[in-house]
């Protein structure tokens, strides 16, 4: 899609010329061209500059600038600067300004700061986006619409509590059934009036980051949150639209950022984008991970690397450089993932506020003859060459793990059994387990067609919403695996318990009831004993956070607890159901054990690593044309060797011929088309 | 007392069957009579069910569950429901809704919610109470009334700030009085007029949760604040009585709950009830010293407990759950330390909320063959074969541990010398003591007839009211053993310093001088080096926390620090006092060196353990109708053996003749009718 | 100056006999004159006792105090009391109330309460010293004035926000150049008028206690909050100075200070004074420091200890008891330090409110006989023995630090590049290496000669200001040694950072280029590899927290990074410039490392240590009328021996001649007239 304007990997990121002057902005573009640097992503924090009062605009700046980039040959992102309001409104119109969960009025400052339900805002940001599509509909130099920037936060204002009303009254019709799904009869919480309910925050439900007393209105406030700014994200997309319809319009999101739900966004974006910032510390398979939830956005399709830090960032508390070679690597990680664009933040460094120590293409220094830059300009010389050969290919995954919002925010939410129990940590393990193999992995939503999978993993399925259940056991009926664990089923999409016996609407599939759930003591551990060996599992293993007291109603049982009085309880099953088979893992398991079980399950279902390779050998595969292309990524600082066994072909960069045994440098980087 | 309305231990719990339809209600009636239940705990927050505006009451609802639990043989404990004020409340009268300790008026939510000087909520609270006592006065169903639920917390509002000027003009008539005591002097707080006087709070005097610049004003509010609370409880209780001057009135207290004075609150309850809600790690001395908390309050009488969880909670860290046989462990233990009540909460696990996850006698699978609920009906079934064996039966103490809630609060709320200083922790050290040895204990307030203890322990008695010097010199005088510790004697009932030497009023009891506090670094120790043997303490002990420097002035130096530069001065005293002897301990020491000393006090004064038995096994006798019954408690997970000295009889639920050597499986109880 | 009042080192303190009667009075002026206290600060908290409405003033008591002192031959150091607003002032003006970092509009309570903009405040603490100064201007007790007490915190009220504005015109005219120096170009912080700038606080601009979105506000804030202070200060010493020219004028400042810039202020106060209160555990090296930057504050002006406690603190986590001696040797190091008073909080303990367990000469018992008493009255006979021999002796020092309350506040309120990077650990880490040398130190700000000094340390000189670079490069070329470290030079005084490369104005002086600045993890490190030996150093050293990545331009390279990508990089550079040397330190090595640095610079320099000796050993030097009196304070527990090489004399305590081998006790002090 976007490769139609350009036909190459979009190189370059964020720009702010505004803080400068022109002779450093002609240094720039001299610069830009210097590292093949082809797009600039503008005007994202010029609302105030753009805008000076109600009425009066001041775009010739902008024209310039981008004129500017044009002449140059260098591409456009357009940003609508809405994602800070200016000061005079602030001051003008408080409306604008967030009221947060302990109940204050925020003063202007900060970024993220604009109520989603304020009518000065929607008004005026609606307005913005319009006269920049009006303004710039024709331009050639803009490829890509970015809207607003890093939407996020929350507010409880009145004007928000008054949008939470109505949001309420659509959705349950009656005061009834809003008493009903929320169970009100509880603590006495019945609502005799829509007025009286008042958003949850620590003033009212909530106490502290992770309780609520009301999962119930609690979980609707997060499902209103996210829609509200979804819907000042429309707003000026649509303004756009009306002026340019075939305009691709994005807005750049943040991966596992709790507070929208990005499978409900991502329908209405043009294309995904996101911003990647990995600490020194973030494990590879994590960021792996991050990156094929935004290619599961969309089904597939390829999205953008909008951000990433050329460098070092500034808001970690320890900002260490990215090692030589490092940002080359996480580049191309995100490309082999499915990115179709390599951006930073930020073209130059700010010599003032608070990003003023996060890396940048172009140094305080000023000049190119800087380790940044040149490894910036030896990487936009390489996507260079490689054109668009990699544009729009396609991942093909036959192992999903479903992840859905809703879940995350109704387990973490709950109170009890354990506050250890955070949804992202069971959904890496099982993530990194695959990574490790080089098994390529699709995240899905619940509401992806499951029959392109052979396998499908969900980690806690707290929450079944309706027809989940069925879905999953048609999957499996015909042919698929399906495995959750502990703590699933718990819940229907109201955070209501399915009664009658844990996992719910799950029990069917799983052959299983759980009696009951044990929380272990942060240093506490049970043992899963293998009642005979499963793949290369045998004997014992331990666990711990949760354990599932459970029995079996048809499932095999492949494990017991070793210890405690739930010792010789089931605690590993598999459930043939149909043409497939429902495991559950009921309790939170070591390392080994998933390594053991995740293997023995791919190879009964024939699903093949990419590549058998040293620990910290990253790969993956996208596909186009007939060509499938092998993306190798050496995560370590020292030269690794691997073994082809059956692949071969050229490696693009280099332009040789590799088969059998290849060497690959520390954090190295090879991408071969395989013949 | 309740024994005349039910002849057997009480065995039910709270019960909500508004949150479910009829035919879940039956099937829980059915459920009810197999587990043994005989009591329900109804409309502890159904205060927006019944009352849906200012005059419109529907009590219909209730008379039916009133009447149909009354004809499946189950009694009923009516709760007021003034727990959780509506929310149309909250909406019409804010006055409602309490200000917390950061001046932030709070929204509807939660429970534990209404200011208790609001004038709408007293008016709305006091005008249920005497509509349902108005309606249910005949009603042979009802054995106790159960006003709100769990009283605690507190506000800041204007209403409450008012109402603490008048509650201060009524104790002390004058300003000039209240700034000698309140010490206004320093940091020239003077007040020139009542109105001046704003609530001590994170706005105003405190910063951090124990820290106050005026310890006096923030004392005062500790007491006003508990104060209002009763007020709130007692304009119910009166509004009951009114229509039926012999209920038995309650209302459920929650051990060592600081924010109120039990002792005070005690004094206007039929009987005390509590909830009990142990971690899983909490020691059972814990536990054991919160019953004889509760039994102390009503100087010995029998205590309802009123809730426990059959399994597990939901609102620790880590809800483990209780290992099969702890709840009934648990039970008996309440039964041993003085409850003629054995209640849950919850008969059915709620669906939604925040307590969904809270263990429930009927558990989400809805039916009996679970765990949880096959060990209820088993302890059901004992407790009616035990029939009304053990009601009203009294415990006699010889040891009795002062506890005061005053010096409580006034000790946590000082500046210096260690924030390590936690009174409790000092309580239960010597408790825990006592508990090793099997030594019946009764906790009591310096109100209670001290004569009929041999030793009175009075663990860090910072602060000596009127009269409480004088009670323990006579006490000790007519031969009692009096011991107190380090700190005490600092303050009169103002936490204004006795001046001339510490321990103050209690120097001359004590025959000490204490002259300097030396607060110890966390790591730090001194060691306590006995002058000879002392029953079976010699050589050396570590101590640490706070060390007094004193001196004796007429006592016998027992043992010396052993390090730093008060190596030498005393640091365990005895002073001979007319008949009785007064123990000084300066500092605090470890286990062993508490083992030995209270080992020796008893066995001076002739005090013996009721069982000598392995760690972890518990015995308390109670007595009745010239019976005593011998409860032994094996808090251990495995078997133990032990040996009944001279003591022998019948074990009640097994119907054996013990003697001799005794086994007690894991987790066992067992109870002996003496002969 | 002050010696001309008294010909001794005052002897006295914090004395509140309002709190009292008058025979207690009489008594403390018994035991005041036992222990040789000749000076009492009184009317520190008594506004609300002197002031009792608008227009009335009670002083007759104050007379009667300050007339009963003097006729005990007891001198008063006079303070305003101004330091905490009475009740009725609260309530009836709350302009004088603070608004806190969260926007929260505080009540009455505590001290250091009153907004430094009030005009309420203002208005009446300048009526209160005009009153005083009146009444009191021909008092011959009085020797100095002491304004308020302690000035600190922060306010974001209205009153203060309109201020601040004002402030924000006269410093820079134009919105054009606030705009620019703040650089509100980015993330659209444009102001288009005055009235649009919110104080930076938790509802504007900051997030957490160190981090600001704009450095540029929140610098501003912090500088105008410490010139709004010093506003009030003014008013109150105008006032003063209008009645008594002559008098002599100070407020107790408290070291290490974060809020207040006190080199500004010293220019305003007649003599520095300051409250010493070191924790156990502070390092002896950390209140030297302290000593001599008050030194430093006027340029080596002998100041006044106002305020040390003589046992122990009340609002440390552990407040321990000073051991036996302590209490001495600490005041003859403020003496050592430049001293020319030693006085107390408190000399009687109060009964109530939050320091009643803050150590006093006169304990609660009341009397003589306690330890801190004798220790009390032994140090006042020794003080009174030495009369004026000390009085106004100078210090010496060939050696700077330099410290900067603007670096300070930038370098901390910047975002990145570690968390861990704190200023004054690594001033004191410098200073501290100095001390355990014993070689004589000032600290001092930009704005003091540097001339005088053959060595200038300047650790993390982050900030830059106008002139700063020309005098440091003045100071070298003329044959000054300049040492500086990793994060240096970096930004200007606006926070903005001075492109071209770091370490920006410095870079020519220092010979060097920093390309980047890396943060290590907390447990990483890397290593100092010595080209070749340097002094005593050679080998390797570890380091850590920043490592520069830098390029010689010109300096020579000592040593070089041992590990990771920059391994061979400079890490100690030295670069000849002019007739001096300056050095650049490029990490945070371990303390051997700066041992053997600084040792190696101050040998070639010919700085020689006044002292060789063990460990814990200190020594200072102060000169008059040609002698040198050389301090030696063991700080050890222990009796050490030290040797005096070349020097000899008479100590003035013992009156014993001292050469050669010397003993000196635990926590002992010698103070030598060298001959």
């Amino acid at each position: 899609m976007i490769s139609s304007k350009l036909p190459k990997v979009f190189y370059g990121g964020d720009y702010n010329p505004e803080q400068w002057d022109e002779a450093t902005h002609q240094e720039d573009l001299r610069m830009f061209r210097q590292a093949g640097i082809d797009i600039a992503t503008v005007n994202v924090f010029s609302w105030a500059k753009i805008q000076s009062d109600e009425i009066t605009y001041h775009f010739e700046w902008l024209d310039q600038l981008i004129d500017s980039l044009y002449e140059s040959d260098i591409f456009v992102c357009l940003a609508t600067s809405t994602a800070a309001h200016p000061a005079w409104m602030a001051t003008r119109y408080p409306d604008v300004l967030r009221v947060d969960a302990d109940g204050r009025k925020r003063k202007f400052g900060g970024r993220h700061n604009s109520c989603p339900n304020s009518p000065t805002y929607r008004k005026y940001s609606e307005q913005m986006a319009d006269q920049l599509a009006e303004r710039y509909k024709n331009h050639p130099a803009i490829l890509v619409w970015h809207v607003s920037n890093e939407y996020g936060g929350d507010c409880y204002c009145d004007n928000c509590a008054a949008a939470f009303r109505m949001w309420l009254k659509q959705k349950y019709g009656s005061l009834e059934e809003l008493n009903r799904v929320w169970n009100t009869s509880f603590w006495g919480h019945t609502f005799y009036d829509w007025d009286e309910i008042v958003p949850p925050n620590n003033l009212s439900e909530h106490w502290g980051e992770n309780h609520s007393s009301f999962q119930g209105i609690s979980l609707d406030y997060a499902r209103f949150n996210s829609d509200s700014m979804l819907d000042c994200y429309l707003l000026e997309y649509n303004a756009i639209k009306k002026h340019i319809p075939h305009a691709v319009i994005t807005t750049n999101l943040m991966g596992f950022f709790k507070q929208l739900d990005y499978f409900k966004w991502a329908k209405h974006m043009d294309i995904v984008s996101w911003d990647s910032y990995p600490a020194a510390n973030t494990p590879p398979s994590y960021t792996a991970m991050a990156h094929d939830l935004m290619r599961g956005l969309k089904d597939g399709q390829p999205f953008m690397l909008m951000e990433q830090t050329p460098s070092q960032q500034n808001w970690q508390a320890y900002n260490s450089l990215k090692r030589p070679g490092v940002m080359r690597l996480w580049s191309y990680q995100a490309v082999a993932h499915g990115a179709d664009t390599v951006m930073f933040f930020q073209l130059r460094r700010s010599i003032g506020a608070c990003e003023k120590f996060h890396g940048a293409v172009i140094e305080h220094a000023g000049h190119e003859n800087t380790r940044v830059f040149r490894e910036v300009a030896q990487l936009g010389n390489e996507l260079g060459a490689l054109g668009n050969t990699l544009l729009d290919a396609t991942v093909h995954a036959k192992v999903a793990i479903l992840f859905d919002w809703d879940n995350w925010w109704a387990l973490e939410k709950s109170s009890g059994p354990s506050v250890a129990l955070k949804y992202l940590d069971q959904v890496h393990k099982y993530y990194a387990t695959l990574f490790r193999r080089n098994v390529q992995v699709d995240l899905i939503s619940v509401d992806t067609d499951f029959q392109k999978y052979d396998l499908i993993i969900a980690p806690v399925l707290y929450m079944v919403k309706p027809g989940t259940a069925e879905k999953l056991e048609q999957f499996t009926e015909r042919g698929g695996t399906f495995l959750t664990t502990f703590f699933s089923g718990i819940v229907n999409e109201n955070d209501l318990v399915t009664t009658g016996g844990y996992p719910g609407k799950l029990r069917n599939l799983l052959g299983i009831w759980v009696e009951e759930i044990d929380a272990l003591l942060p240093e506490s551990h049970n043992r899963i004993i293998l009642k005979e060996k499963v793949g290369v599992l045998e004997g014992e293993y331990k666990c711990g956070l949760l354990c599932d007291l459970l029995h079996s109603e048809g499932a095999e049982v492949l494990a017991e607890y070793g210890d405690d009085f739930y010792q010789g309880m089931p605690v590993l099953t598999r459930n043939r159901f149909g043409q497939g088979e429902a495991w559950y893992v009921a309790t939170d398991p070591e390392e080994p054990f998933l390594d053991g079980l995740l293997g023995y399950i791919c190879e009964q279902k024939g699903i093949s690593s990419l590549l058998r390779a040293p620990a910290g050998i990253e790969a993956t595969m996208r596909s186009k044309d007939g060509k499938s292309y092998l993306f190798v990524l050496n995560h370590n600082a020292q030269t690794q060797q691997y073994h082809l066994d059956d692949q071969k072909g050229k490696e693009l960069i280099s332009g040789k011929f590799l088969e059998g045994d290849i060497s690959i440098e520390g954090y190295g980087f090879q991408v071969l088309e395989l013949s």
